[in-house]
């Protein structure tokens, strides 16, 4: 990473490197899956494209950002190539249509692939990406970004699909009725396009994103790396830096996984190991882990983080590639504090996902372990 | 219907009555119901409204078209209530999108309801409906027109539904994947909402819309209306103006439908009377009665039209209306020559409905019965 005073940090391929990781860690197992998005951007990159973010406080109020992201469900977009400038041809589509011209490219999600999609775009663009987002993770739907639950209206919007199809959301009378119309249609297009929401001011963005997210998912995936190369633990490196817990360890033994409506959905059984051998678990998935139970109970769930890595390597697993046998631990990370307030709750909160029985209470944040 | 000399006609209550019953027969049991459109077009007559049809050859060669219609399934726009200007808001948002002003509105299916959608929204926007449509019958799907078989690109489109949603369709890489985005769109709407297709030329229209669907339609309506007055047979009346032939007798006996894909999906069985009481046919539904076969041999298909009417009245019903134990007639009537060619058939023959093992040969034309 590269620093460019007033004009925020150029990454370089190892930034890359650590971004899939750190991405895919806060992707909760899902925001597509990292690897590609990696490949992606290092082609560019090797290209001579410039990737650069800029901090939120560099935009000025009235600076025009355009959020975009890729969407479908991670299990396509992981199978499925796309054609690689879907996100450009949003973009214009959008400016077009409205008669502007973007200052900055906004991500949508910090999570797995959704956080290389703006690189990639604003780099075809010229345009820097904001060092923010609207979620601190990975979350399965359109409306569940910080953005929507603090009034920014997502319409007009544009998606695109790898066949060169345009639709334009024009206008949602709500949130997730944007949602419900741009699920119904990514299907159509095969489950894996991308979508650029209508632009949000440069004030509404240093008020209500969520700030440094790809600092922070830089610093966090290099962490693990360094932390691999000087045989440190990288799961307790992770908590650490998170203000995290290791919840469980344990040993895919289940795994029930369908396509529905959309959406990666299933569920995963996890029988312990080490010091959780008496124990099994069983982590609920949509697109994301939203739900971690042990013996039954719920222990964490949305919108703290439900991280799956591998159990020696801490590199994060994502949903599609759960496998039976895999060797895994859980980690339990707490969300970002705007995520956590009643109006959120209302949005992100377990009733949101179908889950009305389950109270949230914030994670208790832990120390750093010895 | 008042004749205004260079201005076509202007339409009357026993216009929109005829109509009901016209469209009702041209629309083979689809198109969505009629008499739920015909109220609604009354209702705006009654108010004051006035609707206005022009002949296609009244149009400038540059004049601006923008066909519009209905899109769903019959059964839930039967059920479910209109906003009522959902028309108007994709003529507007249409007009907006592509900075033109439309000289009239044109009809895509002048089959059932969709007969009725245009003359509503062109007297919300004070112009004249072509007197012409896009399918002299209807079909279930959007791809399915002469405009778009003959070469027009149908997007941008805009779709509306009745909460207030607006979705543009600004590119679709063929007609059919602008069908598939605007089906799934649609189910996400709720099943029931209008879209307005990019407009088409005068010269365009005056080429290869079917003319005259609306005197047509009104003239058979009449023609029943009259029939039954008199104490003639209304069913021969039908096929006697139409060139068709009236093929089975009987009674509803068994009954399959479903909604699947956003259509309602079936097979009727029908149980001879009459003539045919050695005899069992069956008719296959998708929205629309597409083939009919008799003790399993396939008789009439599409583009022909296979229609059913009440045995007694001569007046049709549609396929959410079919009922256990009615009494029908089931006439086969001629399509449009621009529905018998060999682009056309490969958008609306046998084979584009899921039966490549059907060859479609025209059907024979009788004279009008003794």
């Amino acid at each position: 990473m590269r620093d460019i005073p007033h004009h925020g940090h150029v990454l370089d391929e190892r930034d890359i490197e650590a971004l899939e990781i750190g991405s895919g860690i806060l992707g909760t197992g899902g925001g597509g899956n990292p690897y590609i998005g990696k490949l992606r951007a290092r082609e560019m990159l090797r290209a001579g494209a410039e990737m650069r973010i800029i901090p939120p406080e560099a935009l000025a109020d009235d600076a025009m950002v355009v959020p975009l992201g890729g969407i479908g469900a991670p299990l396509i977009s992981f199978e499925r190539i796309k054609e690689g400038r879907e996100g450009l041809r949003c973009l214009r589509a959008l400016e077009d249509r409205l008669g502007f011209k973007a200052d900055a490219i906004g991500c949508e999600e910090i999570g797995g692939q959704n956080s290389m999609e703006p690189l990639v775009t604003a780099a075809m663009a010229g345009l820097p990406v904001v060092d923010a987002d609207g979620m601190g993770r990975a979350f399965p739907e359109m409306q569940m970004t910080t953005y929507s639950i603090y009034g920014h209206r997502s319409t007009p919007s544009v998606m695109c699909d790898p066949h060169g199809n345009v639709v334009a959301f024009e206008h949602a009378i709500s949130e997730l009725w944007h949602e419900r119309m741009a699920r119904a249609c990514v299907i159509a297009q095969g489950g894996a396009s991308v979508l650029a929401s209508a632009p949000m001011t440069g004030a509404f963005m240093k008020r209500y994103a969520i700030p440094r997210s790809y600092t922070q998912a830089i610093a966090l995936g290099r962490a693990v790396l360094d932390a691999r190369a000087a045989h440190r633990d990288p799961v307790a490196t992770i908590c650490d830096r998170e203000g995290g817990r290791h919840v469980f360890s344990g040993k895919i033994t289940d795994l029930t996984r369908h396509f529905k409506g959309g959406f990666n959905v299933g569920i995963a059984q996890i029988e312990g190991l080490d010091a959780h051998r008496a124990s099994t678990a069983e982590i609920v998935i949509q697109n994301e882990f939203l739900i971690f139970r042990r013996d039954g109970v719920m222990e964490v769930c949305v919108p703290d983080l439900v991280v799956v890595v591998e159990l020696d390597t801490g590199l994060p697993i994502t949903t599609e590639l759960l496998r039976y046998g895999q060797r895994v631990a859980v980690l339990a990370l707490p969300c970002h504090p705007l995520l956590r307030t009643p109006e959120a709750l209302e949005v992100i909160g377990p009733a949101a996902f179908g889950h009305p029985e389950i109270t949230y209470s914030p994670l208790a944040t832990t120390e750093a372990p010895a």
